[in-house]
């Protein structure tokens, strides 16, 4: 099925396409041959996807439209400084070819009117063999991603009637504004003037202005954020020529025109459009382009007004440890400080982006947190774009943190916070496993040495505390020792039941499966659990994989022994089977409450 | 500890203190006493916390900073084309009190100069006996959250030089412009101008208009939001009269200055700041003030280009329902068929903004999804706002879906797509209600009979079904049938281990605590499962609550059968803890993998 976005642009070209005023631009040879009926809408994601509507592919000159990027060009040759030297910021209030100079300077208004575009082309030195507009050529194409050219017929035509444009070369020459020849600056902006796009290629100028700079589709750096942001900020107020405050107030995007039918309008960070009709109005823009930019912005809220980020909270949820607990199957005693003690970790699940107004909030939040709070997860995995004054302020608030001898716990997989003092945290690469660690470190703080105990003699294990003591031991009996190295698989996928495995001493990870064969650590037993029953429940089929990590001690109950036990001994079996069973039945008990809080209400 | 945004504002403040340069605006007896060391610098948020630092609390004239709240009052009051009709929006490029007005319409060339507010001035009428200045003061009481008033002295002073305006007020008159009397306009203006307010004013002033016009503190709408609208974009581009578009290239925001010392600077949707500080430049703004803003804007990253919002993708994540279960326990041919036909329903978690951008990253994945899904959850739960945009591009690809045979069911307890076509879609309040009635739908579609049973007798229950079924009737035989009504508590937390209740018909619902005492429901259980059981894990204690969905028949082996049982026939007592264990054994599989899979790694 047809897009949303397809068919919306292409109901707003089938009505504007109904506008009949205005008149081509008409010059040489080439232009010649504009069709007023050409109408095209193009609209590219920061993604690299682009919607295309109507007459898209037909090649124009990009005429103005190569002014703001020339510009940025200029700027990331020179730099700002250099650039600013030779051409103000002022928006003119005059039509595009004014002469518009200061009198104390005699530096154009600013880069879109035509004085101030040939004061930029003067300043485009070639390098490395080639011209400076080979150079423009270069970047012009590395912004359309497609090799795009300038037409020398074109060209000519342009340059056989540009006797005013010749008029403001010589006179920015002679207030000292462009350095070398008048003839050489006027001459590279004709023919960047007359490189041939059509509506896609602008389009994807567009986004590339959009993304900040960088291609969405070949990725490339074409222009340094700091230029493109000056570019953008020129395009607001000057691009539409003397209709630039009704633009602004109206479609509210950084555009340009150009005589040759084309319009980009940018929304940062969003959205490149483009739109292509040869007809012009009395200020030199499209009219269909500019009714097109008025309708689409205003329907699709692209107004900057509108497109600005909204402060809210980059707070996604806040809790504490023992609300949501890692998947470890801890001691009796663990779980027990674990419950008393997990509110003093706080788990903060930051989202959005970390520029002022989200880090603000996150940053009121850390500075009037509980005193008995001791360690603090903060879990940035779904940030999305961290600003330096995010690092800056989250930097000096964990400072602060840290001083008032907290700890703090960072899942940063990604390196969102590299910037902030690397001393003041642990990082951790998963959100398990920083809960692991919380947990960890509040059963050392809170717990006694049983909490983590070391080694656990099989008949004083948790799963057989409802057994008598004599029982137990009669039932030890039974069982026969096994010693597994690291990283020895225990028990595998597949497996009929093998019985029940006791750990003695060490660790052991229960590893599943996603239905598309990637691998996941189920959970982590430790000494005085067991596993293998589990094997009963599906077909007497082992469903996980146990894996001994580091050295382990088990003692085994293996499936015969059960067997025998169960014909020599039933009262003893009953006793084994009921305290198997009040085992799982604690375990669903905390695993559906996990869930539970896990499953969003 | 002090904030870090407070100790970043105080060390700008500290620099800045240091600049000397430029002189107060000097005209009656309150303004000149304008001491040219006072300095404050307020930020507010749009969720009203307002940062402070120097001299906020002092008052001062608001001067021209009146010019957009009033301009903003006349739209609400007259709508915008009549507004239009008297003042244009094009900067003007010169100073504040030039004529500017258009030779062809006399309308002045916006509101931010001094023509164009007296315009303004004159558009504002009395109403419900309230004169226009009166009803000018309480606007600007509203965006304060503070009575302010005008105040006497400073208006006659500023009446007493005030020839240039006078010229101005009779000029428009002349042309039409005004329609009534140009003193009157001219007195409302000058008394506007005279309102007294502080620098915290200023930034309640400002995070207002941040907001879209609703007063962050008091949550009053002061102005609608197309005014807001309209009002920050002349700010834009005219807020800083003839230093405008180095304005909008360095500091990127909406800002006004007034002669009094004060300017403030919109962030639009996060942050409102004001600065106060009386020495003026050449243009009329404050030094300190522009340099504040200059600086601030840099360091917060507070510029247009920077703060617009970044295209993203709005789809959190996508996973099909087998991957996140419901808490619903199953039968197991039910369970079967969502194993195998869960991948036919499509969950997509969304978040951030419905905007354009975020938008169409939903309607691209929707608009090529799998022939195979039948159903999809829409969760927009974490979606922070909708435009109409999303609304009407979302409503299109639903249509288009729904078309296509496929069902839609959205979480959306806050009503965010409330303007989709409610035919189209079903709305469920919480995500887990929503998966359970898709598993349903699933189950429906791909199952038998016998996956939803009505009724299933003890002896064929799953739990059992490990027993011959000589075994099970012999097991039966020592159960009591129990009939519930609707909402009847079978199980109550602290009870002893009752014995295990099997489900013949209906359904139960398990409910637990939390540990600040609010209640959930665990899950739903229904024929074919026990219950009961669990108590044996904890204390042999119960830890949940059992309660009757509509009636239930049960058939209940209670704790003295058991015992009995183990005492007379202990190998058939092996037999059903085996099977009762067994059933635990699955059930933990099933929850660890579910808690797994929840568990973000």
């Amino acid at each position: 099925m047809e897009s949303p976005v397809l068919s919306y642009l292409r109901e707003v070209h089938a009505e504007l396409a109904q506008l009949h005023d205005g008149a081509p631009y008409s010059v040489g040879p080439a232009s010649a041959e504009a069709d007023p009926a050409d109408f095209g809408i193009a609209l590219a994601t920061v993604d690299g996807h682009i919607y295309e509507v109507g007459t898209t592919r037909t090649d124009f000159s990009i005429q103005s439209i190569s002014k703001p990027l020339s510009y940025g060009l200029a700027i990331a040759d020179l730099g700002m400084a250099a650039v600013d030297a030779h051409v103000d910021v002022e928006p003119s209030g005059d039509p595009f070819n004014e002469i518009s100079t200061s009198p104390e300077t005699g530096r154009p208004a600013n880069a879109m009117i035509n004085a101030g575009a040939i004061a930029v082309a003067s300043l485009i030195k070639g390098s490395g063999g080639r011209s400076p507009i080979q150079r423009i050529e270069n970047t012009y194409s590395e912004f359309a991603a497609r090799r795009i050219r300038s037409n020398g017929h074109e060209y000519r035509a342009e340059r056989a009637r540009s006797d005013r444009n010749h008029g403001l070369a010589y006179l920015l020459s002679s207030v000292g504004i462009i350095e070398g020849d008048p003839t050489k600056a006027l001459e590279t902006y004709l023919r960047q003037c007359a490189v041939r796009v059509d509506c896609r290629d602008l389009a994807m100028i567009a986004a590339t202005l959009a993304a900040g700079g960088t291609n969405p589709v070949t990725g490339t750096e074409v222009l340094p954020y700091e230029a493109v942001e000056r570019v953008l900020s020129v395009m607001m107020t000057s691009g539409m020529y003397d209709d630039a405050g009704d633009w602004a107030t109206n479609v509210g995007m950084p555009a340009k025109s150009g005589v040759g039918g084309g319009i980009i309008a940018v929304l940062p960070g969003q959205v490149g459009l483009a739109v292509y009709s040869p007809p012009l109005d009395k200020h030199g823009n499209s009219v269909r382009g500019a009714a097109a930019c008025r309708r689409i912005s205003s329907d699709l809220q692209m107004h900057f007004v509108r497109a600005a980020r909204v402060g809210r909270s980059a707070i996604r949820s806040t809790h504490t440890v023992d609300q949501e607990p890692s998947n470890i199957r801890r001691t009796e005693e663990a779980a027990k400080v674990l419950e008393e003690h997990g509110r003093r970790a706080l788990v903060l699940d930051l989202t959005g982006d970390l520029f002022f107004a989200g880090t603000e909030t996150v940053v009121r939040a850390l500075n009037s947190i509980d005193d008995e709070i001791d360690f603090i997860v903060l879990d940035v995995r779904d940030v999305d774009e961290v600003g330096e004054v995010g690092t800056r302020m989250l930097g000096a608030v964990i400072d602060d943190l840290v001083a008032s001898r907290r700890r703090i716990l960072l899942v940063d997989p990604e390196g969102m916070l590299a910037g902030v003092n690397q001393d003041s945290y642990t990082v951790f690469d998963s959100h398990d496993r920083a809960i692991a660690h919380c947990e960890r470190l509040i059963i050392e703080r809170y717990g006694t040495q049983a909490s983590l105990p070391q080694s656990v003699p099989v008949a004083t294990s948790p799963v057989l505390a409802p057994l008598s003591a004599e029982d137990a031991e009669r039932l030890t009996a039974r069982m026969v020792p096994r010693h597994c190295s690291d990283g020895e698989v225990i028990r595998r996928v597949g497996q009929r039941f093998g019985g029940v495995f006791f750990i003695v001493a060490g660790a052991i990870s229960i590893i599943a499966s996603h239905t598309d064969g990637t691998r996941f650590r189920l959970r982590t037993l430790g000494a005085g659990m067991s596993f293998g029953e589990l094997a009963l429940g599906e077909d007497d089929r082992q469903e996980t994989t146990a894996k001994a990590e580091g050295p382990v001690e088990l003692m085994v109950l293996d499936a015969e022994a059960i067997e025998e036990l169960e014909q020599e001994d039933p009262a003893l079996a009953v006793q084994l089977w009921r305290a198997l069973s009040r085992d799982a039945y604690l375990r669903v008990d905390r695993l559906s409450r996990a869930n539970a809080a896990r499953i969003r209400e």
